[in-house]
């Protein structure tokens, strides 16, 4: 019995990612095949050939102009992943067709649908748009996760952890030590959940990109969309200092920390990251700094998980948490995806 | 439910694997102890000590003789595989006897039979003598595949993959291009599958070894005798140039292409392959080139059905293949295999 | 089902393995934490912390003071394994409590009580005195096996397995001929095996270590006590020399070899093995050579028996054995073994 929220949108990938090489990645335990045409759209398809199985992504097998040729007997698709040509024959079987997904390009990422197609266009696709607009600067990457995705949700909506497994690169004693608030938007479909610190120790990764000496206003406000996207409003400003009455914030650092987190198997996960800044857009030393200091973090993170998939997969079922006032986001977070089901 | 088809004789090894060292194969999923008595003959008989089921071929196990001792508590067993030593006491126990298997040896392969030996004797042993005749002579080798049997059946019997897979080897577009003819002797329980191409391209397996050097007349006549044994008649000659009326074939140079397919596991295959010619028959150029050719080719093949094991092994069941003209050889051997069982 | 024997004290460290470092081992199934508090004395609770189930032994996990403070959300256990500290709010749940272990320290080894810690008191923890005991030295380790526990009992209550596994090292050819006396003490639960060779080579193992140059009496005397701990009494003197009628045998060299077999998994087993004696008490020479050559011999067993292992796996249920004289010491341990279970 499958775990997987279905008629949904997940990314797969960076539009970086795809261009004129076959590739491959799975996503709900569907493998799927991505190429960018000669102009320029990302096509889709079953990564599986329907003659005898051969995944379209092994050389092999590869592209012709705009189509897939594969590498066994040479069965050929178009972008839509319709058969045009099959060895030692013209005629062509009305059902060689490979599952095709829409796709759309939206804020640096690729997103798929996994479902229903025909929900596609009625299903709403989540924005990060900060990693993609004027007076922002991201840098970004992925991180393959061998745990259930249902760890990282968990991982993502209660930071109290930084202080503990991210201490010295983002947590500090008052990140586990001050109180969240959480709301839950049913209509929308989305978690919040708020903490803020009035004054706060400035962790490394804030103090060094920032240049903040003293201590901090910290504020975290999640924003979870399940299945996929969570975002991080962070925002950083000396002790004392607060937006104004008409919410200006000329005097605070800004970041949007994003997480799109997709299932690849029941037992794996593709933990994409980015982080946005408003300040020193055009500083590479900055840049540098936080892509290298949060991919640490979030390999921390992907350390600690792998290890706790080993200790989950092996407890027997119906094996005991025990929740405190920490876990309400991750518990709505879990109830609104039950629901999602 | 096992899938392996019993009461057959298999290739188990070629007899120049097998002298005064103890020597495991597993096939069809039995472990068998091979070795040579000083007479020369090959004994084969279960792997496993009747005692505690150590692995007779596990080191410090040995040979005596004509007998196996075991390395763990030294129960010794004579050639049939009868117990004839115990510790520690001097009545053996009457039970104390190791499965052995019928074995024989022809065209360099040790055969060996898996079911009820009783039938071994009744049961037809298929022939590759051109593997050790006068006027010929040959090449061979064993990859060990890591999947299944029906893989390798499928992938031999539909020789289009050339085309695609082996280009630059021994594919060329006309064999992709040219139908096929199936034909199934049920009597014999022989699928034979014949491509004749009248003006084609010659590959560099035949241009180098044959020195021809335009295009060619290749026929590729397949006869492959469920399980085990596939052969593959291949004649080059430059185009135009037929056999005569009488049957004589001077001008054309014969290629005996002979695979055995012994599954070893549900999931593992042992690939047995060797090529024999009827030209150049001293020159250990054409020899060397034509083992490293052929084996480069079986490793493509070994590559590409590995992963194809890993992708059917993650199908559901009662996935669906599409299968065109170029399979009717495939869909006839698996209908043969399917009576066999 | 599990085949582990409850309610039992078994072996999880030698003394010298724990300190101020979190220390993980799992001892059926069941993954414990032990650490030395301040005073010294081992704690030992569920390496599991109750909140999210991550690992206390995982880093960043650690001590502080007579605390494990969780790597993942700092929850704080106290040596009972009461939590403490839970971030984020001041009320600790009443049921905020990991799973504590009874434990005892005796010769040199930390035994944990596996099972309903009410019967701890009342079981009886098996002695290996010599271990750390006037007049006598030990050398000791521990090795991984990745076989089941039962391979393990088999392999040590059949000594007969010295003369083809350990041959050069422990076994000579008397030890496979010489038969064996079994006797079970159903009252104490212990099964004894005595093999008493009058006039026998003397192994390397002993020659080197006694300097005895020819012939020997050699007694093994084995007593095991289900589930884990087992004792082979060894005594090695010159042909002819034999204990006086008071018992006083001073002329003879004494060995106690000692092992404790502790289940970690279903199909592992932590093989601690110790060996003592009463001569060359601080020839550091001898004490080295016995700690390399016992270790060899425990790698032996560990070889075949990993090797044992996943041929039995890979056997189908009710497999058959055959058991001779040389097996009435294993099958009165499986008897008695099943008792208890």
């Amino acid at each position: 019995m499958s775990e997987f929220v279905r008629n949904q949108w997940y990314v797969a990938a960076y539009g970086r990612e795809i261009g004129r090489e076959l590739f491959s990645r799975t996503v709900c335990g569907e493998s799927i095949l991505f190429w960018r045409t000669e102009a320029g759209a990302v096509a889709a398809m079953s990564d599986r050939c329907v003659h005898r199985r051969f995944p379209l992504s092994q050389a092999p097998s590869h592209l012709a102009g705009d189509t897939v040729v594969c590498g066994y007997h040479g069965f050929t698709y178009d972008q839509g992943g319709a058969c045009v040509a099959v060895p030692g024959q013209t005629r062509i079987p009305r059902t060689a067709r490979l599952t095709s997904y829409p796709v759309t390009e939206l804020d640096g990422f690729v997103w798929v649908f996994i479902g229903d197609r025909a929900n596609a266009g009625s299903t709403r696709v989540p924005r990060a748009p900060w990693l993609d607009m004027p007076g922002w600067t991201a840098v970004s990457g992925m991180e393959p996760l061998a745990a259930r995705y249902s760890l990282l949700v968990d991982n993502l909506l209660d930071l109290s952890h930084e202080t503990y497994l991210h201490g010295g690169y983002i947590g500090t004693p008052e990140v586990a030590e001050t109180p969240i608030v959480t709301r839950v938007d049913e209509e929308a479909g989305i978690v919040h959940v708020s903490r803020r610190m009035a004054d706060a120790a400035c962790p490394p990764f804030y103090a060094k990109s920032t240049g903040i000496t003293g201590r901090i206003t910290r504020w975290q406000d999640i924003e979870f969309t399940p299945p996929c996207l969570y975002l991080l409003h962070s925002r950083i400003a000396p002790v004392g200092v607060l937006p104004g009455a008409d919410g200006a914030d000329p005097d605070a650092f800004h970041v949007e920390v994003v997480y799109a987190l997709t299932p690849e198997t029941e037992h794996s996960t593709h933990d994409f990251w980015a982080v946005a800044r408003d300040f020193a857009l055009d500083d590479q030393g900055v840049s540098g700094f936080l892509e290298e200091n949060n991919r640490t973090v979030v390999l921390q993170d992907v350390a600690a998980l792998n290890v706790l998939e080993r200790v989950i997969a092996a407890e027997p079922d119906g094996y005991q948490e025990l929740s405190i006032n920490i876990d309400t986001g991750g518990l709505a977070a879990r109830r609104l995806i039950a629901k999602l089901r």
